[in-house]
């Protein structure tokens, strides 16, 4: 159901900062809005009034009924959908020159998708809506942490399987397939970004896939996992070693924990995320892997698998300041060394007033333990 | 390796074209010319010289050993990989007032990254590089033919597994799981677009997605299947009925049947996508159901699950010719009557000079047959 106090909040805001309105093209500001998802999300939320909803015609009976919004477009072709669009907004301009539309910048939204709005509404002006929604969007509730939990938990189900399937002579490709497979019949809503498992040589890549490559005797092995659960993401990492892991492996890993865990004690509201991001280089420095950090250890987490703040894409987060009930990543970044390889542990964590929780709960250890 | 013969050819028409060079920033363009995919694609290819490749330190012998590019620069975060492409564009200007960039303006491509590079870059004016692109890309070779027939016979062993799997009393869920898993067991890459299964109200859905709704007897189950094997896509959909097919559901297959099949008689070199569309509707409207029919019944397929032409995102495309080599799927938008739900049946053909060879081959039957 439509939830009317995060719109109210969100309308608030707007007109506070003279946005005429919200156009959502994406999956996790609907979901936050209308409670549910569509392949298309597509609505409006004015500054002022009811929210729009632009759907496909064979869809407009089932939305109208779980949602109980009475607004409903309906539109028979992406170009008619452009249109309706179009129409709305022209209906809201009144006797303003311009209008002034708030877009989510993110990853969701095609730049391609933005250019065709712009041409065909010459009245609108686009402005990024984060200045609306990081407000709202990186403290959560009660339920999401419940939801962000529930992903978790189906992380570590992932997780378990990983470790009981990887070996020597099996493919990355083989090792995501069982894990993929684990999450969605333990509830899972598909992942929110691939299945990465980066062996060898592969493992000092900055990000991962799973390829075909075989996996062989004293790789590195970079597990990430990153399932959904009604939408809601949970992020664990960890690395393992094929075999006996060597004296490099060794202190690189036990670097990284070291650093993970300094980041962790200092994840606390008050707390800026460039503070998080020193403790956590210390280590590296401490340890001579100083040339090896990257910056961004941790990120925020919710609808998207990477959300405000989110330093190691938007590098002016890092003066963002923590507070209660924001859901965190730490060991968001691979400590990657030419020659031998990649390490990484990534944890979910709730941050409460005196305490900070980790919600996906799964050992740190670099052998393999079948058992 | 690097594809030298597709970099020439580009660097023909950016030449022609006025553009000094194409930065890649997704996928498809980056297997396109380098044979291989990172996790976060980024090169320039000017319109003359060497293509240069900026990638994570990490991953920087890795490359150049695959590649045997020469310029590879290596970056230490994403804000310096910013600052890495806008030292490229600054060596490119020479006696210039202003670069012209080519760029890609797709799924791929989000608007805030496109944002961060124009913002890094006052000395540079961006195109959508479609122009160079889509001429290159339309017309498939031998082996990018057999790499889509690859991807076809793994969404024929998806198919087969739905098929087994699907029974009153399970989730959509379940299904998309079992599908998932045999794809990837069949050595598929993952899903272009997420396995899709819509039963009952929301086979009405112009898209899809995998819920955790319970399939019911007398449901309608629409699903759709895009693997990935080695960066290409193929497409193949179909819809069954959970116990015996009532008189409405017959009549919308039948006819949904016949669209495609008259729209596949046509598919030809020489004929355009509009003459294509043109034929299916009247399908529809000999049957009663010309209100219903949604424009664009094909569209491109290869590195991307949906590309030039794609009439249903650009209507402009409409007016595309087809020749020889292209690889088009028919079936694309959704029979969708309110109250009753919605029928897909979509395949993949590769277009030769005489005749339209079907890519996935796989049984259309609205009843379930689980032998």
């Amino acid at each position: 159901m439509i939830n009317k106090s995060r719109i109210k909040k969100a309308q608030d805001r707007m007109k506070q900062q003279g946005i005429d309105a919200y156009l959502i093209l994406t999956h996790d500001d609907y979901i936050y809005f209308f409670g549910e998802d569509r392949y298309q999300p597509r609505a409006v939320i004015p500054a002022q009034g009811m929210p729009i909803i632009v759907t496909f015609s064979g869809e407009e009976e089932e939305v109208r009924k779980s949602l109980g919004v009475e607004d409903v477009r309906i539109f028979g072709s992406v170009g008619q959908q452009i249109k309706d669009v179009v129409q709305i907004m022209r209906g809201m301009v009144g006797d303003k020159d311009k209008l002034k539309i708030g877009v989510q910048m993110w990853f969701g939204t095609p730049a391609f998708l933005l250019n065709m709005f712009q041409k065909a509404n010459p009245i609108v002006d686009v402005v990024d809506i984060a200045s609306v929604m990081d407000d709202l969007r990186m403290v959560k509730d009660e339920n999401e942490i419940k939801l962000i939990q529930h992903a978790a938990d189906i992380a570590v189900i992932g997780m378990k399987t990983a470790v009981k399937t990887l070996k020597a002579g099996i493919t990355e490709n083989d090792v995501a397939a069982e894990v993929e497979y684990a999450m969605r019949k333990a509830g899972g809503h598909g992942v929110a970004t691939p299945v990465y498992v980066n062996s060898g040589i592969r493992s000092g890549w900055l990000h991962g896939t799973a390829s075909d490559k075989i996996i062989e005797h004293g790789d590195l092995v970079v597990l990430d996992l990153v399932p959904r659960y009604k939408g809601y993401c949970a992020n664990l990492c960890r690395t393992f070693v094929i075999g006996k892991p060597n004296n490099k492996h060794i202190d690189m890993y036990e670097t990284y924990k070291e650093a993970q865990s300094a980041a962790i004690n200092v994840l606390r509201p008050g707390k800026k995320i460039r503070e998080i991001d020193a403790v956590a280089k210390s280590v590296y420095t401490e340890n001579g892997y100083e040339e090896f950090y990257v910056a961004g250890i941790g990120h925020s987490i919710g609808l998207s698998f990477e959300e405000t703040p989110a330093p190691t894409i938007h590098p002016g987060d890092s003066g963002i300041t923590l507070c209660e009930n924001m859901v965190m990543t730490v060991g968001h970044p691979v400590l990657s060394v030419p020659g031998t390889g990649g390490v990484r542990l990534e944890d979910t964590f709730h941050i409460k007033s005196n305490e900070t929780i980790p919600i996906t709960e799964f050992p740190s250890e670099l052998e393999l333990n079948h058992n």
